[in-house]
């Protein structure tokens, strides 16, 4: 039988590891110095029509030197970090799409400890890329209710080292 | 009255430089080291009806640091460099344009003297992204005619340092 203390103890801990899920932080990211002349592995264009509408635009998606080491090796080391630059497009001349303004700057940083659960990853925002403008105030719940569909490629839908 | 002597050397005068304008090669331009992670610019993507039509494609524009401050300084030093990185695009669900197959890796290099022909900008492209499948022939005469009507713009369709 436990003593009293055991199981004060027992709580306790439970109560912790409660509250450390209950409210993963995710407002200490900030948005990443130079990811311009991080690698660039691809760009998308959600077009007028993509659910969520929210992330209509044209996107280019950057990983840092240890997330291109993690895309060969399938597997992330903490630090590993994306960012997805999203700007509105527009119709120009000639049939092209051009980059309007930036919708939004989101970024997805590894830290299996601090994030654990969102798979791992942090999730954070910033509207028209303004550091100031933190989108994301959930612990990232919402972003990774879309990525839970990649579990079988680490949460991502970045896929491959190209 | 000039010597038989200087006439003749006047006349080689005028074959060699007549001789190097028309002969302007690009062909010992190769297919830059890193460049995907370079400044990236910004994309574009050109749809199909545009014209020429084998420019069609989602397409990526990375500057070297010297061509990110010839952006920045309206004036480009030797060595400034720019590549243009397309791919097909294809449709996919949700209202997605996604990268397809490397269609051309193309490559300007800022050099005054040796590419004056072209406006100081040397021209080279690389279907596939091959850099033993070199596309310009014609010292880029060709891509020169398209650049022509950015004279006001360093010859350059990308513009400010964004």
């Amino acid at each position: 039988m436990k003593s009293r203390t055991a199981v004060l103890m027992a709580l306790a801990a439970s109560f912790t590891v409660s509250f450390a899920i209950a409210d993963q932080d995710t407002s200490q990211i900030s948005v990443p110095q130079g990811y311009r002349t991080w690698f660039h592995h691809h760009s998308t264009v959600n077009m007028t029509g993509h659910q969520p509408d929210g992330n209509v635009g044209l996107q280019h998606v950057y990983a840092n030197a240890s997330a291109v080491e993690g895309l060969k090796a399938g597997k992330f080391s903490d630090g590993a970090t994306f960012v997805v630059d999203r700007f509105k497009y527009m119709e120009a001349d000639n049939h092209s799409l051009t980059q309007g303004d930036r919708k939004v700057v989101a970024v997805m940083v590894r830290d299996t400890k601090r994030y654990a659960e969102t798979g791992g990853w942090g999730f954070q925002a910033f509207k028209g890329g303004d550091p100031d403008q933190k989108a994301v105030k959930d612990g990232g719940k919402a972003c990774f209710t879309c990525h839970l569909q990649l579990a079988d490629n680490n949460f991502l839908f970045t896929r491959g080292s190209n």
